[in-house]
């Protein structure tokens, strides 16, 4: 069954207090897919302008990322830049040229309708809600976002939230929408909203999975050497929802694998810039990292 | 087998958003007596005014802590003043006055001075040197320290730590001893000064154990509602000495199990003032906590 993601192509310029590149390819929806396509084939909707040059996502066709949906438009390629200091716990962004991703309005392709793995990656909450209404009979929707929509646009913003299986949000915008100081009880409140589940995303501290009677905290996989942290969310998404997808289940067990499986994956691209590391891990590497994971959790 | 912690007294104003607390009894050496009390008898050498009152901690008679070695010099008693924000991870501090903890010089009574725990508090690198010379055979010495001498007295506090079994700091501790970025080659570094294992304390974020060829990863216990963060840290060290001495083994397993018993002993700390919790925890309380630690980590 297969996995649709809607969300950003972006050209990337990062500076890190040892490195930069400049323009490389990036954004939610091409993380997300690298991510995803270990477990299972990916539906890609998303825009790009006429400079984009699709040798860089080559690889895709390997990995049964299907790409009919990435439409061309008049124009540049969303483009970011942004900047990391010491410990990169901090991002300063430099800039932000949405280019034909202003006037982006998600069209599903007739084929990727009945997708059944849903994952909106962070992209104008309104736009989220327009996918949902073009989707046949999804299994799973899975929900990303950011404080920029949950400050300018609640209220719409909570719609698609009501829609939605899965919330993935960082621990600041768990305290932004709810407007509650301490975690567990806003993380609570978020899932009287509507969603079954809430994944909070802590970088270098790891993720908490909170169910309806349940709570299971995962630590970061221990990354010897962080080169980039871009990319690192929408690579989690894209492990955790196709771990689920490849699954086919959801009972608690399951999920709480998928969220290991989705850590791992975003440990292993944040060693190299874009999808560059996620693009030659093999499986065997993945696997071996997981087996790790449970060595350094278990006591 | 006896442990020994040396650390301060003191008597804390606490500011939360919600509530606040005058001259609360507090000092590393209340807290982590308190803690580790809960699994072995303990002596506690510190230092308080002609101000304090002994009934403040009448209930250390029942848990086996031995206050010999408080000596009750002239003047006031060591105060300090904080201020928490909304959510708890920044603080002020609002006032510290030394007092008579200015002039502290920990003398080892006699019948101490064959404990085998050691905890050094975070005092002066100086004084824990001197502590150490008083001690016959110690069998595990733990050590904690604080930003102020990393910058200040880094010569000496390089010789304690050399002479220390378990190092225990904060992430911010880690990277400002070793001029790091990165956490775990910073826990590396640290390694190779001489402590057999680093602890570093993330606060919400739980714990790492690193040994020689060792990672643990623990989640913080997911508290519902924090009052006063204040002495979660020498409860930890409290509950983690506490459960080494008991088990008198210094292997990985009976470790990994102290991080977890340090960790659950400061989740009840914080969810009052001064260690009013602890006070009241019973066995049965804690036991039922440790247990789910477990099912909140397993995948």
């Amino acid at each position: 069954m297969d996995i649709l993601v809607v969300g950003s192509i972006a050209l990337d310029t990062v500076e890190t207090p040892h490195r930069s590149v400049r323009d490389a390819a990036g954004g939610s929806a091409l993380y997300f897919s690298t991510a995803a396509s270990f477990f299972n084939p990916v539906n890609v909707v998303a825009v790009v302008g006429q400079d984009f040059d699709f040798k860089r996502i080559d690889f895709f066709k390997k990995r049964k990322i299907n790409t009919d949906g990435i439409y061309v438009a008049q124009g540049e390629t969303f483009r970011w830049g942004g900047k990391y200091y010491s410990n990169f716990n901090q991002r300063d962004t430099l800039y932000t040229h949405l280019n034909v991703f202003e006037n982006f309005k998600p069209i599903i392709p007739a084929a990727y309708r009945r997708s059944k793995y849903i994952f909106l990656a962070n992209i104008d909450p309104q736009l989220q809600l327009d996918v949902l209404r073009q989707i046949k009979e999804p299994r799973l929707v899975v929900l990303d976002t950011m404080n920029f929509w949950i400050s300018r646009k609640r209220e719409i913003l909570l719609q698609v939230i009501k829609k939605s299986d899965i919330l993935i949000l960082n621990d600041e915008e768990v305290r932004q929408l709810t407007n509650l100081d301490q975690l567990i009880p806003a993380g609570r409140k978020i899932l009287k909203l509507g969603p079954r589940y809430l994944v909070i995303k802590k970088g270098e501290h790891g993720a908490i999975l909170l169910g309806p009677d349940s709570y299971f905290a995962a630590p970061a996989y221990p990354v010897e050497r962080v080169v980039d942290p871009t990319g690192a969310g929408d690579s989690f998404a894209g492990g955790f929802v196709g771990y689920l997808a490849k699954s086919r289940k959801m009972d608690e067990v399951t999920l709480r694998k998928a969220v290991i499986f989705g850590s791992t994956v975003a440990s292993f691209n944040v060693e190299d810039f874009s999808f560059k590391r996620l693009q030659n891990l093999s499986h065997s590497e993945l696997m071996s990292r997981i087996r790790r994971f449970k060595t350094i959790t278990t006591f």
